[in-house]
């Protein structure tokens, strides 16, 4: 039986893919990682990307589903270095659903789409009995071109960066869902002109969404098979977020932000980078490196010693998106 | 409030899509109908589409939704002449889902995969809590390109073409739904092998699928601003199907097939593609023509005269794909 843990972003998820996936043809398609699949053809390389978004609720201090549904996905082939070139949405709806929140959705699409130019281009909508479906989940898959994928492997010394503070989204959404009080808006934004502004200067990059910054630092050490250790003073975290993640006894590391980027430069080029993502967020923070260690694990420097930061397992924080 | 009948591949559906998507930039893409988008780009014309399916119950005689997830998303492409080249999945599951049968809808995506060619190359994973949602929702995106979209104009007397019988897909759902014994399966299967043969032959092409035939040939009738007029006795229907919506008291003309190409070819041609279309189905019939009137309208001419065939509304059957 699928379990609830299954869809976190973590271990378990990680399991049923491989189950599901066992016997699937890929084609000539390359994959850099999991969120996106890439093809060179004759004009570049073509990046393809789908994710649908379930979040309870739909509505949250700073934002909706709409938000999480063009950001959430665009986002997966900008860290990837790709600007997004056209989007797909398809509605899944209970029965029953309200018109104005259906159109407050809808203008969140619409702002963003104004906003970064990438079009809405297809779409679909499903309507279920009421009951049978928990207000809407939202579909979307992107496309898009570039000459260059980031995939430049990291190398001793290289350090690790992230663009602003950690689990304002996931706090913003868990406040709704638990009727508490706070300021903590969702950090959710298309990351593609950040993205532009330091592809040239960056390795690779990711943005910490499901399974939070435990799993995104996971997979890229993973990837390139090589030891990062963080340092949790760096990293940074709002008072109020803290606050309530505390209250709320849930882990920092394996929330979900929808507007963050980690990413990976050279020790020369790693404070321009900084620099410019200050100027998107003045949050951003180098908060780790590349070890030198050629050990696909994620280290930790707390206030009381060095631990290891396992990839998230268990139920976390389910539907944050 | 959203009501179910907003999902019927109808009236209500065209209105509410028509809300939704009122202030969506479109940027350079061109719309040839609803199901794809299309782009032209330096290396031909490049397919975008996307489609959920939430078909109840999710297995159901001669198929199951994986099925579905592949054969409904790649025939939107097909239909418009042009080869799917890759395809993303996207889950959204009910916690408590049974793995067996999550392991045969994998089976029933590679297996098409597989047979077509068509890679799946991108996906994405989410579990509901039980009673959140009922059993499992896929989502599938399509691209591909191609040198010429079929989008040529009909004429007075070019003909009509379907190329199976109707209602199977809607009954084999529906007997699994209400219990009913029936020899009647799903017709869904990917339509690229008899579309290419067809292609060079043919103006356009559609696939019935959600609000059927009605839909479909007013779709034609409207996007080319033509009267289409199709014979009841032309059309191929199983006695076993026809029986079963008899007993159930609903309209073949809206029910969604899912793997059936109706099509438009001149006089001249009509009979080559008949012949290529019944190598794969011997049921393939020319069922009605362009009557020459500049009406956007369907006739149908039955045993006791002509009526008007309109685009579906109200609930027709819901969740049949």
């Amino acid at each position: 039986m699928v379990k609830l843990s299954e869809g976190n972003g973590g271990k378990e998820m990680d399991s049923l893919i491989s189950r599901f996936t066992k016997d699937f043809p890929r084609g000539n398609w390359l994959h850099y990682d999991n969120d996106a699949a890439i093809l060179k053809t004759d004009i570049g390389f073509f990046g393809f990307t789908t994710d649908s978004f379930i979040v309870e609720p739909p509505f949250f201090p700073g934002g909706n589903i709409g938000d999480l549904a063009f950001c959430g996905t665009v986002n997966d082939l900008a860290v990837m270095g790709i600007k997004p070139s056209a989007l797909s949405i398809a509605l899944v709806i209970e029965e029953g659903f309200p018109d104005e929140k259906l159109e407050k959705i809808s203008d969140s699409l619409a702002k963003h789409s104004k906003a970064t130019g990438i079009p809405l281009v297809t779409g679909d909508t499903k309507v279920m009995q009421k009951g049978k479906l928990d207000n809407i989940i939202i579909n979307t898959s992107a496309i898009g071109v570039t000459d260059k994928v980031l995939d430049t492997p990291p190398e001793s010394g290289d350090l690790i960066i992230l663009s602003g503070s950690l689990g304002d989204h996931a706090v913003a959404v868990l406040s709704k869902r638990f009727d508490f009080e706070t300021s903590v808006t969702t950090d959710s934004k298309p990351l593609w002109e950040e993205m532009k502004s330091i592809k040239p200067l960056i390795k690779q990059a990711k943005d910490p969404t499901r399974g939070g910054l435990a799993a995104t630092l996971n997979e890229i050490a993973i990837k390139n098979n090589l030891q990062v250790l963080i340092h949790e003073s760096h990293i940074p975290v709002k008072q109020e977020v803290r606050s309530a993640i505390n209250l709320l006894g849930i882990d920092m590391y394996s929330l979900a932000c929808e507007g963050r980027i980690v990413c990976i430069a050279s020790q020369e080029k790693a404070d321009l980078v900084l620099e410019i993502l200050r100027k998107f967020n003045p949050d951003a923070s180098i908060i780790g490196e590349f070890t030198g260690q050629k050990i696909p694990e994620v280290v930790i420097q707390t206030a009381f010693g060095k631990r290891l930061l396992p990839k998230p397992s268990g139920n976390i924080v389910p539907r944050i998106c």
